[in-house]
């Protein structure tokens, strides 16, 4: 009700009317940043390091559900699952392209709102948005963000180097965005169905905002930094815990020994598992969206670590024929599988 | 009719499967790539130099029409218009990343075409495609690309240091995509009415590659390098000729002066212009997507480009409060307008 009174449709502004609309508040942050939006390309100065790209497709219907996923939060999860693949490279993001498609029957404002929690997101991350596109769309709103970052060679961190014997690290917890997710799916469903009845999320706010309101564990790089510790090989936890050790034991060609008992869940999460009749130890393996940072650690350094609250130890690589395992809380061997959130096996 | 025997379906593969089939015979062809697709985020190297960054997004129903655009002609397309902007900054484009949303419905042999015109314009290029993102889309085809290229910052050109007195000049031919585009139009209306007729293109090849196998102008780049002219402003010609002349009179506080007898239109787009009753000047103006490069050079450097067929001049820049006009054929002044295409007008 009421809610296209005062609202702009952006068909009025045009393409450069929107685009210079949206962009014309951006202060940039960063001496690595020559020169922003408005010419063909960006510029920017690498000043002698190197330079890391990455860049990540957001599709509703696919990555994102409108109906519970507000404009604002969407805009900062965008962001935010960008710049985790810099932070994965133990790199910090410095620079943004943002590409959107939207049906043009979207009102100016709430594109604002989108680029709102995009600003947000840039804002506290000290990211300049450099460039990018935006279009009409006939088919659900689109989005494409590509990040940069800038990294002296020696400190990068790859996947494809965990040795024998280093253990297995991850930040804060893992499957909380998994159960948010399944949280907001049933409020969604009991919605459609009788619109009177509000959603009951309360006391839940924790595994929502896991799944509404990652955020890239900078922190983490940032730590590992002050304690002089460079991971041996790193990815983040974007399609659940097993798929990502997979991937680093693939390519570093390795095995793996996973302790269940070691796998950090909020009593949150596990206890909405439950109620959703789910393992929680498989929602931290194949849940995905959680945006932790996975890394193996040299043993010597260990002590470095070890009294962090927000990273845990969950086990160790192994040489490549004693295979990738899960040593489960009864103490059975199980072989580690990815099950993991597949966006071309959601349609099936 | 057979279309579907020996064809894979992409849900067979999976995400990773798929990335991991359609990248294993990437060969890298630049010093400046040191890690491409494999890990969060591809390592590059600027080796001192500036790094040029820009992102276009092609969706399905806006930018392209399957029913008459085959794959690989797309996927050699959306490669194109990003190169083209690297060029439109006086620099040549060394890396790429590609993101494609598509439905699962697809076959792998489709997504193959599609990334076989992406491969062939990276390898006529020189370009390195070091990223990108596969997923399901519930919304047509999706492609956003990123492009990023290097360049020493003095041989940069912006869009915004037009000087008075400076002489416009545009190279190949204009208007000719946007023809080549009505004709695909009429021909998809007939044969919707009529499937048995078959589609007339014959002797229209140009106008029709103009519209679906651009070509970014890396060779104008290399000419002006060669006879050693570096233009004061230059842009890409996406939107129509008017609207890129009025984006460097903006950006630079200038006025102009264009001549319409000299903007270059080949004879097959001045007739079929004609053919269906559009001014070709028009076309020119407003049509878009020609991908050729506008640019003003300094009036001293004159000697060194008035051979080249390939260059023509169009016109002079003038004090801002001149005013930007258009000389018609007949000695008129017209004020220079863009009405070129705009994708959040269409919609209306």
């Amino acid at each position: 009700m009421f809610d296209n009174i005062d609202k702009t449709n952006i068909n009025e502004l045009g393409e450069f009317g929107l685009i210079s609309h949206l962009t014309k508040n951006i202060k940039l942050r960063n001496t690595s940043t020559l020169k922003g939006v408005g010419d063909d390309a960006a510029v920017l100065d690498a000043a002698g390091k190197k330079i890391l790209v990455s860049t990540d497709m957001l599709l509703e219907g696919i990555h994102f559900d409108l109906a519970y996923t507000p404009l604002k939060h969407l805009g900062y999860k965008a962001i935010q699952v960008n710049l985790s693949d810099i932070c994965a490279m133990n790199a910090l993001p410095t620079q943004v392209t943002v590409s959107i498609g939207m049906s043009s029957k979207y009102t100016l404002e709430a594109i604002e709102e989108l680029y709102e929690g995009m600003y947000l997101a840039c804002n506290q991350y000290n990211v300049d948005i450099v460039g990018g596109d935006t279009t009409s769309s006939k088919q659900g709103l689109v989005i494409s963000v590509t990040v940069i970052g800038y990294a002296d060679e020696d400190t990068i961190v790859y996947r494809n180097t965990a040795e024998e014997g280093d253990l297995i690290c991850v930040s804060g917890d893992l499957g909380g965005a998994y159960t948010g997710l399944q949280l907001l799916e049933r409020e969604k469903l009991i919605y459609l169905e009788n619109p009177n009845i509000q959603p009951d999320l309360e006391g839940k706010d924790y595994i929502i905002e896991r799944q509404l309101k990652p955020e890239a564990r900078k922190d983490i790089i940032e730590l590992l930094k002050s304690v002089k510790v460079k991971p041996t090989a790193m990815i983040d936890v974007s399609d659940g815990l097993a798929s990502e050790v997979l991937h680093i034991c693939t390519q570093s060609n390795k095995g793996c020994q996973l302790y269940e008992e070691k796998i950090p869940i909020d009593p949150m999460t596990y206890d909405t598992a439950r109620e959703f009749n789910l393992d929680p130890t498989v929602c931290a393996l194949s849940g995905g969206e959680d945006y932790e940072l996975l890394f193996t650690v040299k043993q010597a350094d260990y002590d470095k670590i070890k009294h962090d609250v927000d990273i845990s130890i969950i086990g160790y690589i192994t040489e490549p024929s004693a295979g990738r395992n899960l040593i489960s809380k009864s103490g059975q061997v199980h072989e580690l599988k990815a099950q993991g959130w597949n966006a071309f096996k959601q349609q099936q």
